[in-house]
């Protein structure tokens, strides 16, 4: 969808919202809404079209400004969410909307200082709701995106990467660069990699610990975990309640009486974050819909044993879930 | 400082800020005070000290939470900043500060609701103002920081690395590799490279752009610059207001006519964050201090010619400024 359609799809939500025009500060939602890549940003989605709508950005940002967001009106300010506020009034705007659960308290005292007569209203999560779902484009740029990591993951495994006597830090600066050999810009998250009993922790960072022989992957309990992974994807449809989603896999891993082993939600959609709406966990709410990614990753953690987690993207379709990645779940002996 | 020392000076500015108890939820902020690195926290400072203290993570960082915050009474929650203000009460808290700067609108509500009596007050900064002043840890792990940076652009030149024929973007991950090589974890920012015309676009991204011989730094207006930096630095000193900080160095551009492509703040403090208290700017308020460790980073952008920026870290002393970093501010010929 191009960025004039997102926010046209935009509009159709502020009715509903009650409010005339919505100040989006949030910056990962102006990008998706404009296209721009900068550091600062705001930008005011008039109900009356691109016209009445502005874009704000300071001085550095300038020229990326003209070639990134050439279809818009641009203000250069330092402060955007302000200036943007300051210029409701002369846009005929009665009802701003701002997104409550961006902006910060002292952020809305100044918003509506500067507004000046222009009634703020809480708007949360609109764009997110836009977000959550992706187009042909969208899933195709995912997918690029999970085939890099799915041909990175090869290739350190085919150059013996995984060799004993490696640190952690290692491998995982290795697995990075091969996935920029692979085109991509960075990791989008940091790289977790956990040997042996480090493979309790979740979200273990890389350490100087070296891989031994038959270690990495404690797999007692990994026909459990992928086991609930498949309940988790098989639950996966359009409609589907998300904590009814998160109870099939970890229904399994409750049942095998590990459940408390299981301490994270089952999980989350991925797009310009690499967590965003939806969330599919226990106590999470909202449904799911076709054209949302989402990943599916049940982990088991046994402090200072170890722990096994398995994770999937998948797209949500009418027709079952299309998987993004591809790379295999058999044991792999290293 | 240790952690437990952050906390005591912490526990000094709650009087002043007209409260008993502090929930930080920034998670920089968090950091700061614990030392702890997961991606999600919140800690409640008691003015009554550790004990009536409490730290709160969710279950993936149980295990890093007791090997990085053994000294605090954790609980495990994935909600952290609710799950603490409703713990204040049997905490005998009466006010409960939080980070009005960093909450939003919607957290608060949550907040208040969670704190079911306690009341919550606006305590922003409290946590900032003691991160812009290092202690000599802090500075040298700055410093270190900026050696792994300087050793890096060496390497590189000795190397060849701004070879013409190069692209932008081969030259930023070569740089960045040479830092990693270094001891970096990774870059502290997205690395800016800009040949040619390029240099007009203060936060350029790199691209595939090839240098040229005689591209990358146009230096027509280099000692102007320069002679700005100067001025910025000289004007470093405790006590020293930092719009007036700014306006040295300004002062110099602008009496050249250039006045209005100088399009950003003269620097800004550095630490867990590239960019964090003090900012110093045309419109900045507050006065600098020893022991805080700021940039000096005047520019001068032509659009589609070119641009130069000359940017240093500087520890502020009484004895006058203290530089951190090195590399050479030559022309160098590529």
């Amino acid at each position: 969808m191009s960025f004039p359609a997102r926010r046209s799809a935009l509009r159709a939500l502020l009715p509903g919202a009650g409010v005339d025009a919505l100040l989006v500060t949030d910056l990962v939602n102006v990008r998706y809404l404009t296209g721009f890549t900068g550091s600062n940003a705001a930008l005011l989605v008039h109900a009356d079209g691109d016209g009445a709508s502005r874009f704000c950005t300071d001085g550095r940002y300038r020229m990326q400004a003209a070639a990134e967001v050439p279809d818009l009106e641009t203000v250069i300010e330092r402060a955007c969410g302000v200036g943007l506020a300051a210029l409701a009034a002369k846009l005929s705007v009665e009802r701003l909307g701002f997104e409550s659960d961006a902006v910060t308290v002292d952020a809305h005292d100044a918003l509506a200082e500067a507004a000046d007569g222009v009634g703020l209203h809480r708007a949360p999560g609109l764009v997110q709701q836009l977000r959550a779902v992706k187009d042909a484009e969208e899933v195709e740029a995912l997918r690029r995106a999970c085939a890099v990591g799915d041909a990175a993951l090869a290739d350190l495994l085919a150059a013996g990467g995984l060799r004993p006597g490696r640190t952690e830090r290692e491998v995982a600066l290795d697995l990075e660069n091969r996935m920029r050999a692979h085109g991509a810009t960075g990791p989008a998250f940091e790289t977790i990699l956990a040997a042996g009993a480090h493979s309790a922790v979740p979200h273990h960072r890389p350490t100087d610990a070296e891989l031994r022989a038959g270690d990495l992957v404690k797999i007692d309990f990994g026909a459990l975990v992928a086991e609930a992974q498949a309940a988790g994807r098989a639950a996966l449809a359009p409609g589907a309640d998300v904590a009814a989603v998160d109870a099939a896999a970890r229904g399994v891993i409750e049942r095998a009486g590990r459940g408390e082993e299981f301490v994270h939600g089952l999980g989350h959609g991925v797009g310009l974050q690499i967590h965003e709406a939806p969330y599919i966990g226990a106590s999470a709410t909202g449904s799911l819909a076709a054209g949302m990614v989402v990943t599916v990753e049940p982990g088991v953690y046994l402090p200072g044993r170890g722990g096994v987690r398995i994770e999937d993207a998948l797209v949500v379709r009418d027709e079952g879930p299309e998987l993004l990645t591809e790379t295999t779940r058999e044991l792999l002996e290293v």
